[in-house]
């Protein structure tokens, strides 16, 4: 079964929308053995549109169509359809009693704005949207079933589970084996995973396709199979990799690094507290973005000012005159005080300079010096982390985090950016 | 002049990774004077890339290939480009002194797997790469220039503004003369909107083509023009929405609602603090996400615990005991601590239930407590913010700072989102 995708909408050729709904369909589809073969974009144009549903129709057994189904102006595909199907566009009843439902729910009145979205080519299927305003619908044409769904994220989402998918099921009852396996890393390069995979496993198995992919700032491998036989081959494969590359695994398929420090938290029984100042509440906001963060994590300071750093963290006004903010001194002192205010039993702490200004000839933008520890003992360094402030915090956030995961692990050797980012030497 | 783009990459096709990469094309060129048409996307599959290249060279001017340059085996643009333009692969000397010429710089050896990244086809011209270990490359194929770019956001990044630009400029001078302005809106949804300006704007315009997207949690209206000619007729538009829609509008372009916040708090030379339960964070993070934060903002507080927020910010035990921590209460006496313990003018607080867990009955997971204020007077509010627990934490961070927004700018009226999203009455 060949599967395309055609995404609308000038916000994706102009580039002022990410496209991440075709994301959303490849892996939710794929997952279930329909892999996404192919995808097209193109903007609101009428004869775009209807020039790239023909040529895509005549070529894939099912074609979804995903945008272009709003109340607004620019929202094209119901007429698209129409030209390629030949049906003349009417009110569909069955739509339009989706939309009246919705409305009902929301307690909105029903406007001519969204009516346009009952208005499809006839003969076409509802399919329906649980969340949204817009119906999605489908029709089959020139042997292939082509699927209309709606640009909203949330409303995609729901769909693709329902309707979307048993609107394919139905028609193509078979699916692939095809399946793979995912593990997240942190702190390598994708050139020497690839060469050090090479010299290691000389007898790689043709049945286990290799993949990579930077997904920052993690990086991830990929072990595909194309037949359930070879399931057992790829464990093995795994098992070489987890003992090869140990402590830079951080977790299989989506995991995080803020959800593998706070499952090591779980485990142990452990709270972290953090004491923020260039990271501004990313690291407290990476953790809490995970469900169930609230058992190992209860307080977070931001402290972007010296004043603050003193008044509620209790760092020495002295250590602040005397080594600045970014220093050694100050973020033990702030990891300390966070430890002593929150009650946690481990901390970390982060000061730096995120830029764009700030940086100094002795302590440029990117310096960084980073506390982690308990009240035994708080290890610190200093890195430079060179960048935008967006990619600074970002990186800064996930070394501070993977420096707590490998002092929790016991994990022996130093990790690879103290090296690649360490300070010049002067 | 024609122009399309090529992105490959199984990740792209999987759906592990969402492409970001076509949007800073299509954004960065489009700036210019060049549009992007169409794109296609396609896996690491030599045969499909063979015949994708061949049939948009044979419908482009310009052809941008990204992806694919890596030093990986599933890297395959070099080998496609050399069967499309029937040259043999050979070492290119100058994309291995380029090559060189990066190890050096990062003190790193030339492994195979890097050298594998200068063997392209005969012919080609190198496109620089001031950043990564790939060069790009392009040539001359049917009357159209391709140009093959690495998949590295930040190479590409650094590749366009040089060399890639550079390629499409010399071999088409003329830019053409579209722009669009954007307008960035919060708090009112995209069939309001639409319906709103039909109503109220019978007679628009027809050089100014109107567009929307769903930004989440923002909304945005374009306005496009084709000839610099229509610009006046535009500022003309601009001005009848700015005073239509008022305290909806967070501000032009990519104005985020964090650095609307920074802006105004920046100019009246105050300070904000943020007292944060169920956002963990992220109101922090957004604040301090945007560069000259650190003026106006000093101090942040993530108080997950009842036990934190009693110790660090001051909220009364009986009052936890009683009404508990999502409560009325509670924020208003999280938003009077943070006042005191930051001495910042204004504080922003929220308590509410994140989920997946954690809701009863009578408090459903997405009840949210908001408080914003002043020594003088703390106003709060209880919302019900339904969906998944990263949509509920950044759609009730973003509400949060747009009370900070309203308040400060003394906006009359209630906003939207106070009847769209009120706690249902018991």
């Amino acid at each position: 079964m060949r599967l395309q995708l055609l995404l609308t909408g000038n916000e994706l050729m102009s580039g002022d929308t990410v496209d991440s709904n075709s994301a959303m369909i490849a892996t939710r589809l794929g997952a279930v053995g329909y892999p996404v073969d192919r995808k097209v974009t193109v903007g609101d144009d009428l004869d775009m549109l209807v020039a790239e549903i023909n040529a895509m129709a005549a070529t894939s057994d099912v074609l979804i169509v995903n945008g272009g189904l709003g109340p607004t102006v620019d929202d094209l595909t119901a007429l698209a359809l129409s030209r390629v199907v030949g049906r003349p566009l009417a009110e569909h009843p069955e739509a339009m009693s989706e939309l009246q439902a919705w409305c009902e729910r929301l307690g909105f009145a029903l406007n001519d704005a969204n009516r346009k979205q009952a208005i499809l080519p006839e003969g076409v299927t509802v399919v329906r949207n649980p969340i949204g305003s817009a119906p999605g619908f489908a029709i089959e044409h020139d042997a292939c079933l082509i699927i209309c769904t709606p640009g909203v994220p949330r409303e995609l989402s729901a769909m693709l589970d329902g309707d979307v998918l048993a609107a394919i099921q139905h028609r193509f009852p078979r699916a692939d084996e095809r399946s793979t396996l995912r593990l997240k890393l942190f702190g390598i390069g994708e050139s020497s995973l690839q060469q050090w995979l090479t010299e290691t496993v000389a007898d790689w198995p043709a049945a286990v396709e290799l993949g990579f992919r930077a997904n920052f700032p993690l990086l991830e491998l990929k072990l595909t199979v194309r037949r359930h036989a070879d399931e057992v081959v790829r464990e093995q494969c795994l098992e070489t990799i987890r003992s090869m590359l140990g402590d830079y695994v951080i977790g299989p398929n989506d995991t995080t690094m803020a959800q593998a420090v706070v499952e090591i938290l779980t485990e142990r029984g452990l709270h972290l507290t953090t004491a923020e100042s260039c990271t501004g509440g990313l690291i407290a906001s990476m953790l809490t973005g995970v469900a169930g963060a609230s058992a190992v994590y209860e307080a977070g300071f931001v402290a972007y000012s010296n004043a603050i750093k003193s008044a509620v963290l209790g760092v020495d006004d002295a250590a602040l005159a005397r080594d600045g903010a970014v220093s050694e001194t100050v973020v033990r002192q702030m990891a300390a005080g966070a430890l002593q205010r929150s009650g946690a039993e481990f901390a970390v702490a982060v000061s730096g300079i995120a830029g764009p200004t700030g940086g100094t000839n002795e302590k440029p933008v990117g310096t960084v010096w980073l506390g982690w520890g308990d009240r035994n003992r708080i290890d610190t360094r200093q890195l430079l982390v060179r960048g935008n402030r967006g990619y600074f915090q970002q990186l800064t956030a996930t070394i501070a985090l993977d420096l707590v995961r490998r002092r929790l692990l016991g994990c022996n050797g130093e990790p690879r950016y103290f090296t690649d980012r360490a300070p010049p030497r002067r």
